[in-house]
């Protein structure tokens, strides 16, 4: 590139007005970064100014395209390639249960995923509580992979748009994140990259999501939508409530035991309930069913009759990992005691400080708050009690799985959790939807 | 200073948000920038959005405050040391005649000044064409010459308000100059620096000034008064017309005799008239004459009696110039041809687009396009008609001065002055006001 053909600042400028950039200044733009050849300091004032104003659907798709074509794009032949997209929260691990289930109706499903940082885990980050479980793919083995089997899981890889790696971590430090555009850029140029025909979305919404209102969080919905129809993609969005964990375990060794129980037929029923509706999109975008309602029972079959649980060891074995963990939990990194906390009065469950679940996980060693954190996948949480439920005095509302050296932690964590995290009513609590909107 | 005080990305969030942020933050991420501390990257963030979501008047003041405290300031004893800031426009040569005039009426005036970039011409500049003239002086030196004489010119030095320097170096790439609040802590910085008791701002508006809009132009001189006052300074800013240029003359050495001229009685009437009334002010802030009437007349009185020539020749000698220039205009570098430019029908001269005419300067080697350019003294126009005039076709209306070689150039600038330079009306024009507004 030349930065000949536009000027750096009145890009900006414009921008900073409140016009239009064509897909021709943001794909230099972009490029020009990209390739170092525009300075960070130009980057993050183009970043705020379109944070504060606004990119249209048109500008969205541009600048969605620039950083795909950063980076190399894989192209599958068949229809069926189907890939899911979470905007992530407390305890969900809904991936390892309904991309099995996907795999085992036939579609085949890409998975690249990320790590955690802050207050929600990562794909990632869960399946190495798997000893053995290799994440570090090439493209072409992940391609060759997919081709073979119906399920890959790769952690993210600087061949696919590196633009977007390098805007992402501007971003992270110039207060840039939660701009809906910006966003959809983010999370379309890489699944665009992976090659998928269709996307289904679960964006979160609440107490532990990034996004805390529906509004937003519908926004960003519409945005992924419009944005895959720009790109040809089938897409569907549901919009799901994440003002408790989802299921009932949080920690990575505790979200792959209680993932394997769920393709097991024994999960909770909010997990259980989201990872078939997602799943069943997913058959149903692939072409394998031809109404949404034959996908959803396709889906019930294959986990019912063992062969989503059949996919995930599959999946476990062909990518190196342990694949006994499926019938000896004792495999995984445990913490050895366990210290429960009951509740302190009589009441229903009201209300959950998600977000704050996630920090005390942190505290405990499950998670990170900077990036060069190591995870301790032995420690975690088990709710016993979930939003509408009864609970009396004295009952246990939470088991912590901790060290012994954490004793006094864990009695710290259970105060907080008591005092902050959950909120009891004297009242009757009308159980909380699960999945509050589709969008398609 | 320490990170650990406040975060950066929550003051960068703050102010996208669009809240307040306070005195200490304000310091604390000034200060943390001017340290090097806080990278480019996130102070450009930082004033893209100030840009965008605006400054309150608390806000100015502790961002002009912070670049203020970033260098040295001087004090000086008396209540009559008064400064000048003009927002720069064509032909605005200003400065030379009203200091003068307010050094003899007994003002003490410290005036350190920029350099010329883009269409606009700088007085460090200007003054140069004055063979051995000395703007490189130290503060020490800056302030001792001050106690002695009444008038002192330096150029801008790396002691004063370095924080402005910084940050304008990122406002200049990253399309974030045009911001009043940001504007105002730049030269509000280092005025406060420069000791003065009391300023007056000469705030140009239209075609050849910074700010094309009165509006806009109000807004900053209202800016300027709150955070003078703020800071405890007299001061008056008037709204002053740029839609044509400033006097007769443009170009270095041309801007100089035309100074010259005006301190010998001879100069025009809108150039003497501006000068006389910013005079008045800064001697009625000054407190050496008790109304602004009176100030006016004494201003009058020290250009008609020679002394203001007097304080120009002694502000020459005592900063190395060659004195011998006011009653020898030869001793000037001067281009050796001209090309006089024909109108080319009759009318009443209706419109200047003023900033092609710093354009064409610039073209002709009289001005710079980049920092590193460097300034042809020796070149300039002289316009034969301004405004309201009438005008004969084939009578003259411009007067290039130029080199031999620049001939071909020099028909060049002619026909780009008769075609997108100046508008003849048929009909009767107005004479233009040459102050808008007066704010104090």
């Amino acid at each position: 590139m030349t930065t000949e053909k536009f000027q750096v600042y009145s890009l900006i400028d414009k921008k900073k007005n409140g016009e239009k950039l064509s897909r021709d200044e943001i794909k230099w733009f972009i490029q020009g970064f990209t390739e170092n050849i525009i300075p960070d300091y130009q980057m993050s004032a183009m970043l705020m100014a379109m944070f504060l104003k606004g990119m249209d659907v048109n500008e969205t798709a541009f600048i969605t395209d620039a950083m795909l074509e950063s980076g190399e794009q894989l192209k599958f032949p068949g229809k069926n390639v189907i890939d899911k997209h979470s905007t992530g929260g407390i305890g969900d691990k809904a991936s390892f249960i309904l991309a099995p289930i996907a795999a085992a109706a036939g579609v085949k499903v890409p998975m690249i995923a990320g790590r955690g940082l802050g207050h929600t885990g990562g794909t990632i980050d869960k399946v190495e509580a798997i000893k053995g479980f290799q994440t570090s793919l090439d493209l072409k083995t992940f391609a060759e992979r997919l081709q073979k089997d119906n399920l890959v899981l790769m952690g993210q890889t600087p061949e696919i748009a590196p633009a977007d790696r390098l805007i992402y971590a501007l971003r992270d430090v110039t207060a840039t994140i939660d701009s809906i555009p910006l966003i959809t850029a983010s999370i379309m140029s890489k699944k665009l990259a992976e090659g998928a025909n269709g996307i289904v979305f679960d964006i979160k919404t609440g107490t532990g999501a990034f996004m805390r209102e529906t509004k937003q969080s519908r926004a960003l919905g519409k945005s992924l939508i419009a944005t895959s129809k720009r790109f040809k993609r089938k897409a569907v969005a549901l919009i799901t409530d994440m003002n408790q964990p989802l299921g009932n375990a949080a920690g990575h060794s505790n979200e792959i035991i209680e993932s394997i129980e769920t393709l097991k037929g024994n999960g909770p029923e909010d997990l259980t309930n989201l990872s078939i509706a997602l799943a069943a999109h997913m058959i149903h975008l692939a072409g394998v069913e031809k109404t949404f309602a034959k996908a959803e029972a396709r889906a019930w079959k294959v986990l019912k009759d063992g062969s989503a649980l059949k996919e995930f060891r599959k999946l476990i074995r062909s990518q190196g990992g342990q694949e006994e963990v499926i019938d000896d939990y004792s495999l995984l990194a445990q913490a050895t005691e366990t210290t429960v906390v009951p509740s302190r009065k009589n009441g229903y469950v009201k209300m959950f400080a998600n977000e704050k679940v996630g920090l005390l996980l942190i505290d405990l060693g499950g998670g990170r708050k900077m990036k060069t954190d190591v995870i301790d996948h032995a420690v975690g949480f088990i709710f016993h009690k979930k939003i509408a439920d009864q609970v009396k005095k004295g009952e246990p509302i939470l088991t912590i799985h901790h060290h012994p050296h954490q004793r006094q932690l864990a009695q710290e964590i259970a105060q907080r959790f008591q005092e902050e995290v959950i909120t009891l009513s004297s009242q009757r609590v009308r159980k909380p939807k699960l999945i509050l909107e589709k969008l398609q």
